[in-house]
């Protein structure tokens, strides 16, 4: 399947870092849509680089640019193109990587895959530049589940490296959802929050770099979304969340957790309220036998430390086939939790927009 | 997408908890397999209910008989559909659960997906007895990974409810996976193992339920299988574990502690012996960018507390919309974590088995 | 793909024509819908051998057995597995067909695809029997476009042989279209049924067969179905009607006919009636830029005259790659046209329904 | 699916008519591919408006850029992503067209599917100009069939409106294709040649249009490619062919006129020659069963005079839901069978490849 994704609502990425453009192709979205513009540069913006000390110095504006299946500022039904030109790109950095293999980077598993041919500067179509397209096609599902389905989606960083926030969002609504949304650094304790920078910084001092664990909620997303088996909420979810370089692990409601739980403890009693079916805990995050249960979705996301670090590290030149070492000299980001939030985000409204698309159909939109 | 599942292998499930028969179609088996049918039903057994007082007493041989696809003891190429007969089912037992939805349990999601003609028996299509097909399709595809590749899968349970076994499996190897397929209660520490068993027994006696984690191995996978975005082995992987009710957690390599660590000691260095590339530790599970590396793939499956239990639990009456209460009375599992492991290690076998057939095509088997 | 199909509808059919049984798995269906089986087996009966001199003496009641995702007379969502079992298999009567690949059958090229694997017996999964499931399916299908939908599909056979009848069907309305099904052989002219009748028995008696064309109707489908590209009800349509046994070509609305006439003729003109966009002509066979456009949809499916005669044929044994020869002994059909016009039906009402829940969704049913 | 395509290298096609660029990913194109862009770009001009007096007076070079998924002259293994930008769309010529439905084009159907959104002007993503993008697609592949399979693709012109060639191509081999490839006007017989574009012409200078058969041949696929239901050859061929505008009718070998033969005729005995299985005859046009038998693949497609005429018609008036009549303005080809012919090609070679790529995998390219 490669770089195609989806059931009904269907994304195509493409590009490389270091090619001239990067850009998604998003098939099936509904007619008559009205994009917003500005909410969706807004969206990128969470995600570019260069904005601050904490992230790379690639400066890239990373403004999509829309080439088809939009007209009179709406969608038309047609396939839409967005592409983002690559700006600020110093391919000359990369020219060691050739053939020495960064460690914990795709770089050998896919010049085995692709027997070499990979364009291997800036990691090709491996890089995480790639989440640019992917989350302005999350940006577009977002407003659309937003204006629709007032569905809302938010993020916090619940930990980088060893510093944890164990606050809980007690009100996840769409004005705690929506300040998260509006923080450079949506962290819910401000001492936490200073902390964690603090931890990044001294990292990029050492040359090293740190990850952490992002936890997303969803709300108003009605019961009776998903199937029993291979196409469960979780199996959906988790399949896209995969897919944004350097995830490493997923849970749903108490996640890992749960298995220290009772069954007693574990289930959530429904109760009825204003006839509505409701629960009265959410150990279960939302997703119950696959299917949605009307509570709010909540997942956490482990990001591993950025692999491009500028620490000596031990490697092969796959080209000799011998050891060798390597400091890379890129610019890197010494954290990518705070970037990777906003395309978990984008990633998981295009999932919600997929299961809605499929139960819904393509009628009940525009109006 | 339904109960249908796969890129080149592709399997269609069916049935329910008390109809007369669940089963599977599996499409795109490589043809001129000769299937040891003694390996998949001992297979079949590891997962069978009522064997000991570990599990529900549900009494079922759960031997498949195959319809179609299969010819002089070899597959035939030709879809491999196979049933199992359902023969202990008491259906009386949940005449209550018909308007009262078990909470944890599939019941009120499904009512609403379905609007109300599902069939709710036992769970109907959502019981965890449709894994029986599924493993089926695993033990089929697993001796084609062994016989074919010398791709060997085994797991162990890592912990049950406030147990953990904290010893690692040292030397991952064929002799070590065997090993643990051939226990019943695969714990690497006897005493651990001991008291696992006895929390789950405990459990039991309370009316209650624990749930647990199984850790999960697979060796001698290539490097290069799996794709960059949408068809990570991660996300194609945790789509597949996500199917398997009552999971709610997957991790990779270190999963959610690597974000503990800094990325000099995460990434993972190359080195070269015997002309073949080999890493020095294996915090990433042996993907990395999405596509093998040549190491053991590792992973974590929590699987929360069985939802059934017999305490007495609140919930709502459905029809009547208004709040109820309810006491399940079938025979339920007290923990169901040594059952689901089998049915992990089918799960990832067949995922692995998609993924080479979609590499290698149709060609270079049965010779 | 191999024998799955669909888009939201999904179709996976198995079995052998002299297995044990053959049969299907139809995936997201509605729930709720109640099945009128007698009417399923008469369409069964439409299609089934032994009924009278012009077909084969293979005597198949071929009633389907309903295993899962049926509760209490009706559809509950989760997959419906029906088989078929095959009751009158002579299987020694192919023993000669091992080595001897018969023309005009799969036998030669599925030698190659399965690498000998394959069931050569009477044909083995590509045998026409294995359209009973498809067919089972399709009336399925059909009774839910007549219900929910008011679509009907009725067909003629406009050909046998050198017997073609000119005359078209006026009024395509339910009633023509319920008097055809209700037809064993249905042909508009009296004086042609009985030449076209006549022509499959002499060339029975000539140890040979005929094949003929079929014109199918499809009535009351509302426009907007369908994709610009690569999934035009056309492509769909035709993927479908091609997976048919023994189908050549497929033609719509004027078809290759239209090749002679010129744009001002073949353009259908719309006018407005009652508020409603209609076409004074249909020579585009309700399908333009490959949407329907609200007139009925008309194609034409050719179907060659059946590859297994008793004539003495030259051919090759493949085992020791040498010319040979062979007659074919089983008890074959000297024309399937009568048999293969209800399975075409059965399959445009599959095709018709995934195209309407892809669109439409899963909600706007059983109310 | 809109207007994404393909099991196993799949396309996805954006763009409209008169948007700024309309384009094509390539997706799982196996790396280490060197493409030949000369023939490419031979192979866009042949389609290409503005040549001659028989196609429109639009003038575009067609030439494609590519984006990504390119580097070093070579493929990469990652999604290539070609764009061509529209040079000289005149968009006031179309303005009237808003309203007014043409008939015999997609206005009508489009309006009502995407209820009103869509991009009118000159046909927005239904304008056969989007065939440009799949040509491109198309001529990679054909290059890849050729340098690694000898696979050779070629097509005659077998009639225009009234005018057919009778004329059989005899020698079906590299040669004879290459000659029709280098010919602007591919037809067999100089004499029917001349007729044809006389009938052309003729239809221009009344303001009207004809359409005509396209014969297309595939030599050296080898057997045992395809499958026996869903995804027979013919299956896939026609799906595809069918996604190319105004096409009407296929058919296989001797297609419908197979219907006029009696089975032992009809039926093509195999032989054995030089250890190989050959057919005697070839009516079956390369493919039984659904699976490719060696003998070279033969279709012809019927292709309907250009809707687009400047012929007054009636028609009705969407906005006002009234009769009306419209004189098309635009430039318009007075017969696309000519520009047709080569996407037809094109479209056979992706088809071709992507059933090569499922059988055969990844691995036995670029060696």
């Amino acid at each position: 399947m490669s770089s195609i994704w989806g059931n009904k609502l269907k994304l195509s990425i493409f590009g490389e870092s270091h090619g001239e453009t990067i850009g998604v192709v998003i098939d099936n979205l509904p007619p008559g849509i009205k994009l917003d513009l500005e909410y969706i540069n807004k969206q990128m913006l969470r995600r570019a680089p260069g904005k601050n000390k904490l992230s790379t110095t690639r400066n890239e504006s990373d403004l999509p640019k829309i080439l088809s299946g939009y007209f009179n500022g709406k969608t038309t039904g047609a396939p839409l193109c967005a592409v983002i030109f690559n700006e600020d790109s110093h391919s000359n950095d990369y020219n060691i990587l050739k053939d020495n293999m960064r460690p914990g980077h795709s770089d050998y598993p896919a010049y085995v895959k692709y027997q070499g041919f990979n364009d291997y500067r800036g990691g090709g179509h491996f890089s995480g530049r790639i989440t640019a397209p992917l989350l302005f096609a999350g940006a577009v599902s977002m407003q659309i589940l937003q204006k629709y389905k007032n569905i809302h989606i938010g993020s916090r960083i619940k930990s980088v490296y060893d510093v944890e926030d164990d606050a809980q969002l007690v009100n996840v609504n769409e004005n705690s959802l929506n300040s998260l949304k509006n923080m450079d650094f949506p962290v819910l304790t401000l001492e936490k929050s200073e902390k964690m920078q603090s931890a990044i910084l001294n990292a990029k001092e050492n040359l090293d770099s740190v990850g952490g664990i992002v936890e997303t909620f969803i709300i108003n997303v009605e019961a009776g979304y998903g199937e029993p088996f291979f196409d469960s909420v979780e199996s959906r979810l988790s399949h896209m969340i995969f897919s944004i370089p350097a995830v490493k692990g997923i849970e749903f409601g108490e996640g890992f957790n749960i298995c220290n739980m009772k069954g007693s403890t574990a289930n959530d009693p429904y109760y009825v309220e204003n006839e509505k079916v409701l629960a009265k805990s959410n150990n279960n995050g939302g997703i119950i036998g696959g299917i949605t249960n009307g509570m709010p979705i909540i997942f956490r996301t482990a990001i591993k430390p950025t692999p491009s670090i500028s620490k000596l590290q031990n490697t092969v030149n796959i080209l000799n086939m011998e050891n060798s070492s390597i400091q890379i000299k890129g610019r890197n980001d010494p954290c990518i939790v705070q970037r990777a939030l906003p395309v978990i985000e984008g990633a998981a409204a295009l999932t919600l927009l997929d299961l809605i698309l499929e139960r819904e159909g393509e009628l009940l939109w525009n109006n």
